[in-house]
């Protein structure tokens, strides 16, 4: 029987919406998301894990409060728990990330960009 | 000051040799590596955790007991735990694999491609 795999591509076309990540696999007790952003996010951490960044299309700034990197496609960045960092999208970004199941976007900031848990393409 | 990202690409360009995963950065409890890979692989398993698979040049067919999966650019797949499995390159693929640090790339299986620990890229 042949499988599917999870194409990132398709996957990023099936939805238009910015900062709200989309379960696309899941590995152990970690999930693989998907995720559209333009502009800039809010300033927040993770205490409990860090956070894979991995940008396929576009440029995302990771700004954080003793610099910043700056992910092209093809580059990938985690930020290590407990960091300070606001993501900053020039034009629209694809992006992937990476982090252990239940994990909020806004992290100990929450607000109205706080995205609703949303595996429905998983 | 500004960070440097990890690009994939230029990681692969560092090394020639097949089947010898180079660990290229960490998340949490978790290794994300680059390898390339040429030919079959053997069979084996990963009693204690999934074990994911990103195509990023080249087209790379997973042999299940069950059927297989054929992964191009841009697609992934997940190796659920304790599933039998075979790798098998079409030509040279250049990959990233995600699992918990530790993982040997041979599994239950050992022989002569059990690969070395490499972190000399990280």
């Amino acid at each position: 029987m042949a499988r599917t795999p999870v194409d990132l591509a398709r996957k990023l076309s099936a939805f238009s919406d910015h900062w709200s990540p989309k379960v696309v696999a899941r590995l152990n007790d970690y999930e693989v998301k998907v995720v559209k952003l333009a502009g800039e996010f809010v300033w927040h951490a993770h205490d409990d894990t860090d956070e894979l960044f991995l940008v396929l299309a576009g440029t995302l700034t990771i700004r954080l409060e003793d610099g910043e990197v700056s992910l092209g496609p093809g580059q990938l960045f985690v930020v290590s728990r407990g960091v300070r960092h606001c993501p900053v999208a020039d034009g629209e970004v694809h992006a992937v990330l990476i982090e252990p199941t239940g994990v909020v976007n806004t992290g100990d900031a929450g607000g109205p960009l706080t995205a609703r848990y949303d595996d429905s393409l998983a």
